[in-house]
């Protein structure tokens, strides 16, 4: 029977982007040399210090949330140097990729997909590899719906002369995050996750002195992301900035300012236990050994095709989710919590989830998560 | 006496955006792996390759202008190469300074800024250093106006191993360009400028084998701007796209294909002709020995502050022009012809800068440039 087809993006980047932000992108273009654009620049960038917990300058690149990492490698570092990196899926193989791209010498911290390293693995790694110059994690593996514990973690290497230093490309706003507070020196993130924006700006946060004085001492080759032209220039780019981008960020600084750091990571929690919730009444299991809240993965029966799954998720009833990534394509989906999504969305994903698992064969009792997530919201709401 | 005050952004990028093209990016974000997306991306990329004249691949980085031109040293060569390099502005200083970043070398062939690099200049340059593997070139030099005889020089590239790489952020549909019948190996351009968006999107064409056998061999360090990476993905980003960048891109390029390149550089040329004859109506001169029609760059007498005059025609008028960048800040003005400009926006620069010039204590006949600028369009409208 015929319905109405609408789209929901339920996937973890890009996320929805309310209307009220998108519209501040179609304004007229600001030359970005006049103080008209420059005071609206130090007002955001001042503003976004908020989303990081820090009282270090934050970045904005033109790019996506990989340039933003590659800016951490080429800033921090020189050609040569020792550093750990956890690699425990696929964003923490990019930041070896990186690394090993701009020539350093990695010590690997390797584990399974869907672990977590953990507060004592990083001080045994450092107890055996002292000399690291800094420490490269992922607070959330959006390929394994995995969060560490960044707070215990700084803890250990705020004791030591690394610098820890952070992808929250996805985690940042999803997971709560206090930089200063918990002595994370780097913090790289991106627009298009829980800051909802469109993808087209990548972040970097630098907290700490120790941070900035590897910055100083790097001799990696740079240009476009050579922060020391940055901080020169702040709060203008040296280079021309995606005015537009920055209407946005503008915009969406001031809704999460008035809706609270503390709130929104509420209603991330919210989601992401509703949803952990919805996948045990399917009769299904979690992916991750530490399940956070940017984004569920769910691994499938045997019989079951993820690839099959999403499509027909997204073709017949326009809610996209994502699929498993590298090894894990086809075998596990991921219902993502992050940004600009309500209840009733998770509510949304699972309605299509179910429809598509009755159609693909897989034997469940109709409505079972969905109860399951009613009953969830009615006692939290 | 009380005014209405509009904006008007006449300086050489960004440049204003149409209405119907910033509405594309006010539209909801698709996720970037769907085929969706991907088909969409698809045309959109395909339909560029109008814009360079090419039958090369183009690519669309998250970046800046800058960013592509990074992307260009980095994937062409290796650190110690030996390359020529045209300095006569500051975009001739960026190729430099990037250049000189990433650990090449540079052979500068220097000129004066208003200069305009020959085809023989490139000929002597090439039979002193036969050894260069490219030739960095500024299309446009947007901080004097001056755009060089690019189709001369290829003709005298080709005939070498070089490879000839351009920086046409500024010159790309403003200035004839037809990379494949010219035979330019590499152009680089940015979207808010002739491409009429807003700043966002960096692009590199690469037009020829002789171009992907350096990409090929490149051994410099890279991993964000990796265009083996780009190529692999192809019409796909590896990264996160600015997906409604994409969206503006896609209407930006049905748009000029419909009016056609030919009847854009046309526009360019008139409102170039009609800046040129309007400053020397008002007794003024040109700072470029070869102008183009990108932005027009005019020389000041001492007894007028620029910086005044610009400030005073954004603040008062609402119309913003650019001054002058290094040694020349202060001394010359520059009035852009660039991208989403009518007849009557060059109307509307010269009429605020009359009355500023008035404002300033500068002797001319009121409206002398205006006649000027109306007699010019009448005969050739």
């Amino acid at each position: 029977m015929h319905f109405m087809k609408k789209y929901y993006l339920i996937a973890p980047g890009p996320t929805p982007v309310p209307h009220e932000v998108l519209l501040e992108g179609a304004k007229e273009v600001l030359h970005h040399r006049t103080p008209q654009f420059i005071n609206l620049m130090k007002e955001t960038m001042e503003g976004a210090k908020y989303l990081f917990q820090t009282s270090g300058e934050v970045y904005a690149f033109v790019s996506s949330g990989t340039g933003a990492m590659e800016a951490a490698v080429q800033n921090l570092l020189s050609p040569g140097d020792k550093v750990l990196v956890v690699v425990a899926g696929k964003f923490g193989e990019r930041w070896l990729d990186i690394l090993t791209a701009f020539g350093m010498n990695p010590v690997k911290l390797e584990l399974e997909w869907g672990e977590a390293v953990s507060p004592d693995q990083i001080r045994e790694a450092l107890e055996k590899n002292p000399d690291v110059k800094a420490v490269f994690t992922t607070h959330s593996e959006t390929s394994t719906g995995t969060v560490i514990d960044l707070e215990g973690i700084a803890k250990v290497v705020r004791e030591t002369d690394s610098v820890l230093v952070t992808d929250a490309v996805s985690s940042l706003l999803a997971e709560p995050l206090k930089m200063d507070e918990w002595g994370v020196d780097v913090v790289v993130s991106g627009s298009q996750k829980g800051v909802m924006l469109p993808p087209g700006l990548g972040f970097i946060a630098i907290g700490s002195e120790k941070a900035w004085k590897l910055v100083e001492n790097s001799k990696s080759p740079k240009y476009y992301f050579d922060l020391k032209a940055y901080k020169k220039k702040y709060p203008e780019n040296p280079y021309t900035p995606a005015v537009n981008m920055i209407y946005m960020l503008k915009k969406a600084v001031e809704m999460i300012k008035e809706e609270t750091l503390e709130k929104v990571w509420e209603r991330h929690a919210l989601l992401g236990e509703a949803t952990r919730r919805a996948v045990k009444a399917l009769g299904f299991e979690l992916l991750s050994k530490r399940p956070g809240n940017v984004v569920t993965a769910v691994k499938l029966p045997p019989d079951i095709d993820g690839n099959k799954l999403t499509k027909i998720m997204r073709d017949k009833y326009g809610v996209t989710i994502a699929g498993g990534q590298a090894h894990l394509k086809g075998k596990i989906i991921r219902i993502s919590h992050l940004g600009y999504l309500s209840p009733f969305d998770t509510l949304t994903a699972f309605s299509a989830l179910e429809l598509t698992l009755k159609e693909l064969g897989y034997k469940f009792e109709m409505g079972a998560s969905l109860k399951t997530i009613q009953e969830y919201f009615a006692e939290k709401i």
